[in-house]
């Protein structure tokens, strides 16, 4: 069955990406574009869409079904969030359609924590959460990203979660830091980089000393003529190894760990796991996205 | 005796400071700029020092003594380093001389510790570390700023030392990250702020999870409403309690905690120590840097 059924839109801050598909989830065509929301709010969130839809020629009558920042405040339509503990499904019975437009477009909520010491948000990661669901009924998700995300799910419900903001602080301390003088680029190391590993376990051991050892970066170059892309290397593993060490403490030890995650993250996150010898099992994280779309757009679309 | 006798200078990256000191070590006339190591740099370091020196009318046969970045790869002369276990006193008897002045001007050098996984440099503190000995025998030292110091030392001799990036950190998150939607000026708040006070606890007890509570700047934001001042605040205890659970762990606990600082530093790091519960003296760090050099100026210059 061959028939366009669907959009599924996976719609971030600066990602845009937008399938066609058919009732069976099968992908008819594909875009991917920078115009992420930072882009959309100054050229117009209906215009972008209108644009994509346009070139996979998708009729008026077909429904769209978004997830991401597009449902934040600064988005499209704010889609609000629903908070811990979050059954799953009811992110999706949430959904908020998009009004003036004739088409049936729908956005989906995140997940906010309104703890007062851990408050924290999600948005798109609920929708991969939804869509990587296996046979565990205790999973600890870790989403590797800007900010990631360490989810605990027990079967539907969201329990907890907590951000690390990983590849944001990586950012600003390579490039605006006097670590910017010992640094490679992020591309010039991969996850068997031996600094990477060693920094992953040092960083595991020792999270108290998370800002000493960022300066480690620097002084082993002085000291050691500690190389630039072992330098890029070791910050990233020390920001990992941190991040481990917090999401690894967030849930309980029976549950089963997975890695919801794709390109250059899925295998730097991996080779993480294997130099501290902990089991999981990986998710690729376009695939969870669009799975988790497709039962979005079966419970809104097609559930009569 | 108020006859001049030396020239004490403090050459950091981006301060000057210089005194005319007389032969008991009064202050007979200061000079304080923004002539730092990389001012100085493009400016030529005999320029700069030659300038302030007739500001204060030191005659040609005045000595000097320069402590600070000046003794860099990059700055005036290379002063090399003393290596950890550094004997204080190896630190005056290295200082270097800069040739091709009729002046008689000395270089001090900074300690390294060259260790494998920590390695470690200072270049200033060692100065005030020489100039806040006090009756303890054993010190740890905690030396607040762009990049912190935490020194373990017993009696003359410096054991070893961990540079947090505490300062630097700081700014580049506020500026360079999403929290910079979040925050005010590092100016608004003061040591007495509950926000500040809250985190520096939070972090001390879990550091494991700095990158996730930093991000509670901004989730707190959207999600409770904290104000921007409270924000700022909460980002720098959240960076001082991690600091503080790092640097406490490298000294044994029978040690006496030392604060050196001043200005705006030394009040935030007294709120941090008061937060935590934790007995420490404070000795002010402009006092302990001209103690340092005079002791300097004594061995190096009046010793005979």
């Amino acid at each position: 069955m061959n028939e366009p059924a669907y959009v599924a839109v996976d719609w971030g801050t600066s990602s845009f990406r937008l399938w066609l598909m058919d009732r069976d989830d099968h992908v008819l065509a594909e875009r991917r574009s920078g115009e992420g929301m930072t882009t959309a709010a100054s050229m117009g969130f209906g215009t972008v869409l209108s644009s994509h839809l346009q070139t996979v020629q998708a009729s008026a009558a077909l429904p769209v079904v978004i997830c991401g920042m597009a449902g934040a405040r600064q988005g499209w339509v704010e889609a609000g969030y629903v908070d811990v503990p979050a059954r799953l499904s009811t992110v999706l019975s949430n959904a908020v359609r998009v009004p003036a437009e004739e088409r049936d477009i729908r956005i989906l909520p995140g997940i906010a924590q309104r703890s007062d010491t851990m408050p924290d948000v999600m948005r798109g990661e609920e929708t991969q959460l939804l869509g990587s669901a296996g046979i565990a009924s205790q999973r600890l998700v870790c989403m590797p990203g800007t900010h990631s995300k360490w989810v605990g799910v027990n079967g539907d419900i969201v329990t907890s979660f907590s951000s690390f903001m990983t590849g944001e602080v990586f950012d600003a301390l390579s490039k605006h830091t006097i670590l910017k003088h010992a640094m490679a680029e992020a591309d010039s190391f991969d996850g068997s980089h031996p600094a990477f590993i060693a920094a992953v376990r040092h960083a595991r051991e020792n999270p108290a000393m998370f800002t000493n050892l960022i300066f480690t970066c620097r002084s082993g170059q002085l000291l050691h003529g500690l190389d630039a892309t072992s330098a890029a290397a070791r910050l990233s593993g020390l920001l990992i190894g941190t991040e481990f060490a917090g999401g690894l403490s967030i849930a309980g030890t029976d549950a089963t760990v997975q890695l919801v995650a794709s390109g250059k993250l899925l295998t730097l996150y991996e080779a993480a796991f294997a130099a501290l010898d902990l089991d999981f099992e990986s998710v690729d994280a376009d695939l969870a996205v669009r799975n988790g779309l497709a039962s979005a757009a079966r419970s809104l679309f097609f559930a009569h």
